[in-house]
């Protein structure tokens, strides 16, 4: 019997809940890592839910921008009280669990310190300002955030305008903003919060730029909280989403910083202006590959919250007839509803099961790396870099049609979908332009193309395939023989193909004109030979995991991972007919087997989205909440609207009325 | 030179406009309807913005929902005050534009009063009610809204619960909720605003249910405004967007109506309660059809602006270097922005090309019905749903690819974006939910296709092309030969294949199912084969469109259309190749065709999007102004922020203060 099933839930989705085939408590072990780490969470839980100031005074969908920030200071002090409830070494694991159940999605005036300020500190610092800031910033005598971006200037880091501009004579940088582009714009926590920042400027010392480096500097003053002088700053405004936190804009004035303001454990200005190149380049990738494999699974955590969101209201939702008299029908009974909501669930599992890979990765590159074999490196940067991107959109695309499957309810700010919605679409840009990153991708492959022409390719496992020689036609029969590694091989096809499509015209482009241009003149096929890459990357991944899950669960995630497969290559079919690799009739299996998947995931998908371990604290839902009494619950969410506070409105006393009055007296 | 360049505009902006090879203004005739009809749309323009009640104390981005509320009830009260400044009869063309320029995304109390109140009133009442009850609604003596889907019920009308028993007793109808999901839910000004709603209940008479009905019924007391005694109501509570509406619930406890609520033009209860049916099934076609052309001029209206702020932006926002040292690039000479953003602008050029179409057949069959022809109105009917259903899903993916164009900036309110989206997506679920429609559509391809397998179809020129015996493979040559027939013939081919493909599905899923469960076991293709006839619709009649434009516009709009028409045939190239109709070869021929429109529409972009004639009033975008100057109106939008007011906030005072005082006094 499952452990979600309690006395007074909605009937259907205890139904659901006894039909299913497998143990949710085994399947929520095999997503999140272990029975271990199931317990750990619980226990995380019970703590939060404990601790009173981590309520909500009222849903925070009915709080002003004012209110949220206001309650959100409040839980971010509380949380970090408490960081030893934790483990802080495992943020993949438990930091993550738990800011996601005491912050939610509105994230809070201490999301950059701990992401961007801290590790800045750590990464950039020489011993002796590492002593005195990393100190300051993990004891929370400072709150500080990562300030980089401007009005005018986005990835192009060389185009920077903030100057910091090196006086010897007083043995201090003059920061400065030249223009308005100059604007530091969009740091989180920026406008009204941290009273610090690193400030990334241009260096001038001796007449000469040295490009853009690292400064610490002080914002505001630390009793008053005021800005210091020659400093404007603000909050940047309302956002889609992530309304909690204050993004911020500042602009300098000639303002004046000690020579030590300049982070300087790679480059340095010596007192007399002398500066001094870094020795080494820094080895960022491995932060970078461990940030985004947090994206990766904070991504698939979102859109496994809208599946379920989307997957338990369909249980309980009633609509039309499929048999006359036979009464209305659960939503989740149309084949249209299945085809909407449950490859979202599969894509779900597919980002997770990537997300772990790519942290299990990481380490393993850290470990090579102190072997000084970098072997994996550069594809595994490269990799991260593309699922960000891949990932991120397809949640996007996933949550909107979880929403849109809910109908008008799913319209609501009671349905969770709009927050969740505008939080996870935002990773398509931050942490890299997705579009940015996918020709950050095509580079990797381009020069692999080049290699397996030439010969000289030297590929590790995840770029392998480009150096293939594969079969020329598809080895598939009918979808119940159709093996894990003959998807593989199919979808490695399809995307070696796309590389050398992109390759080849690339370098015919090149034959007249310059590589800048020939370059411009293919990245949209660039970006889709990238996002081949990707797709068989988390087909792949994902196969390999479910083979390895015990047999009582492997039933079940296959029907997902099949799913998963089939969904990508039948949105894409005519990559896979073009060349006469694979036939329409084998296409037809494939687009059979989508069928036959949703029919067979159909009695299961209640408890598969159970198995994800939501909370209704996480999920912050009403059509999602676990015991399925959706409606009273609707009807209770309401009551908090602002409107309601007052039975009559200003605008009718003002406006509305008057106009009645007036037309009334005229009949 | 282009009416759109004024002294102080930004540089790059205004050499766009330079470079145009066309007249915008033309353009903009042609767009719109006429010279006429541009010269109608600035006097308005000028009329409103002369208008002090008109104007928005600040960027309604800023403000709570109260004060939304109070805003739009002063702004509908003088729009309609004022509404002898447009032609009324003209809705599709001056009414539309004077409410988009007043009123804003953000609707208003009086929304449904006269979308649906007022013609529910005309189409539903008998002569004597007419006379009360239009005269009131019109003069504005009542505010009223149009109560039918409940908190448990949507599509589906004959399951709604709420009950209108008749008492012959003392000739009342009894008004009841019996449950929480009887609830009224969703109707729009209903929550705060309106003091009289239609509402649609199960009559019951005699002791038996005559299925749904309309009532008129009071809700609030005219001059206190108050709840009448019974009646239980107030606001759902933020949505992902409108949030200038009161959406409202409506609980009925037994309250008392008399017999005259009931709105008696076709089904009767006599004072007795004998039940009179209604002599003629109603002829609803016609309304639904012109509200659809609204909705789809709306969206296309929603998309044009997504598409002009993306395009402008991409105009003045400069990253990145193409050519090293030549300094950074516009965004918009990225061939990958390109590929983003100018679909879009083709897809809203295809879509307001079909809502002007669409309102004229719609004259048309009102014409001919007045002769007996029905022959046209079933499949236009159909193609109406249909079009809803394809357009509010592109236009809503369109709007968001703009957004993501648009980087960091397209994720701030003041790019306008998050109102675009939340507004227009709304209209995938409204009216119809999008899937629900697409399967209606299916049921009137299936008839044809049976029609034709039998040889008894008869099919008017919206669906002739079922029953035509096409080629067998595509006549398309290279691209630059490929002619709008040869295109026509090809999506053609495709949509008959895909509605015989459903078809044969189903004929073969009835021979092991019943009915409903077989026709359930192939919905999903079902809805492609609705997709597939509107997509067709949508490319022949823009071509046609285009076809017959004046010479100076004929070749900007045939790259236009052209982009349409290879877009949507890239996005399914599996459809075109599967049964041997397309070779690859020829595939690659309209691959080449889209980078060739892309370059070509290129230099004519930012006049293409002032063609269609957005003021700044009603674009409401800071990325999209007219001037180009992005940067310091960036920067002054975001003084208004509700945050800025204050220096130091409460959260400081309260939280982060007395947490650093602490740390600090411990180091």
């Amino acid at each position: 019997m499952s452990r979600w099933i309690q006395p007074g839930d909605n009937e259907d989705i205890t139904n659901e809940r006894k039909k299913a085939t497998f143990d949710t408590e085994r399947m929520s072990a095999w997503i999140h890592g272990g029975p271990e780490v199931l317990k750990r969470r619980r226990e995380i839980l019970n703590f939060v839910k404990s601790v009173d100031d981590f309520k909500d005074p009222v849903p925070t969908e009915f709080m002003s921008r004012e209110e949220r920030i206001l309650n959100n200071s409040r839980k971010v002090v509380a949380m970090t009280d408490n960081t030893d409830q934790i483990d802080g070494s495992d943020f993949f694991g438990e930091g993550m669990y738990y800011q996601a159940l005491t912050m939610g999605r509105d994230l809070h005036a201490m999301s950059l310190h701990y992401v961007m300020f801290i590790p800045t500190l750590q990464g950039q610092t020489d011993d002796e300002q590492l002593d005195e800031w990393l100190t300051k910033a993990i004891s929370r005598a400072v709150v500080g955030t990562y300030a980089q971006t401007e009005l005018g200037h986005g990835t192009n880091l060389s185009k920077l305008e903030t100057t910091a501009t090196y006086d010897p004579a007083t043995e201090e940088f003059v920061l400065n903003s030249p223009t308005i582009t100059a604007a530091k714009w969009w740091p989180g926590g920026l406008g009204k919060s941290s009273n610090y920042a690193v400030v990334v400027a241009q260096l001038y010392t001796k007449g000469e730029c040295k490009g853009p480096h690292p400064f610490i500097v002080q914002l505001r003053h630390d009793d008053t909280h005021l800005p210091l002088r020659g400093i404007r700053l603000g909050d940047i405004g309302p956002k889609l989403g992530i309304n909690g936190n204050d993004n911020g804009f500042l602009l300098f004035d000639k303002v004046r910083v000690p020579r030590k303001a300049l982070l300087m454990r790679y480059a340095k200005v010596k007192p007399d202006g002398t500066y001094v190149a870094p020795a080494h380049s820094k080895l960022g990738y491995g932060t970078m590959v461990f940030v985004r494999s947090i994206m990766i699974k904070d991504q698939s955590t979102q859109l496994g919250a809208a599946a379920t969101i989307a997957t338990r209201y369909a249980s309980v939702r009633r609509q039309g007839e499929i048999s006359p008299g036979k009464g209305e029908v659960q939503i989740l009974d149309y084949q249209t509803q299945q085809f909407r909501v449950l490859p979202q669930l599969a894509r779900a599992f597919a980002f997770m099961a990537a997300a772990t890979e790519i942290r299990d990765l990481y380490l393993t590159v850290t470990e090579q790396l102190t072997h000084g074999n970098t072997e994996l490196l550069a594809e595994l940067h490269v990799l991260s870099s593309g699922l960000k991107s891949v990932v991120s959109w397809d949640t996007a695309q996933g949550i909107e049609q979880c929403r849109l499957a809910c109908g008008g309810h799913g319209y609501s700010q009671a349905s969770g979908f709009p927050e969740i919605y505008g939080y996870a679409v935002g990773g398509c840009t931050y942490e890299g332009e997705n579009i940015v990153m996918l020709l950050q991708v095509a580079r990797f492959l381009m020069k692999a193309a080049e290699g397996v022409r030439k010969g000289t390719a030297n590929l590790a496992d995840i770029g392998a395939y480009i150096g293939k020689t594969g079969s020329r036609t598809s080895r598939l029969t009918t979808h119940h023989h159709y093996t894990d590694s003959e998807i593989v091989e199919d979808l490695e096809h399809v995307a070696r193909k796309q590389v050398f499509r992109a390759y080849d015209r690339l370098k015919s482009a090149q034959d007249h004109l310059r590589p800048e241009d020939a370059w411009n003149s293919v990245s949209v096929e660039l970006a889709k030979a990238s996002r081949w890459h990707v797709r068989l990357y988390l087909v792949k991944n994902f196969l390999n995991k479910v083979s390895l899950a015990p047999q009582d669960l492997k039933f079940v995630l296959t029907d997902v991972a099949r799913l998963y497969a089939y969904d990508i290559i039948t949105s894409s079919i005519g990559a896979f007919l073009e060349d006469g690799y694979m036939r329409s009739d084998q296409m037809n299996e494939v687009k059979e087997g989508i069928y036959e998947c949703l029919a067979k995931i159909r009695p299961n998908a209640v408890s598969l989205v159970d198995s994800w371990d939501y909370d209704d604290k996480e999920l912050k839902s009403v059509l999602g909440r676990r015991d399925g009494n959706v409606y009273p619950a609707l009807l209770e969410w309401a009551q908090n609207s602002q409107l309601n506070k007052t039975e009559v409105l200003p605008s009718f006393e003002k406006y509305l009325g008057p106009m009645m009055k007036d037309a009334r007296s005229k009949l």
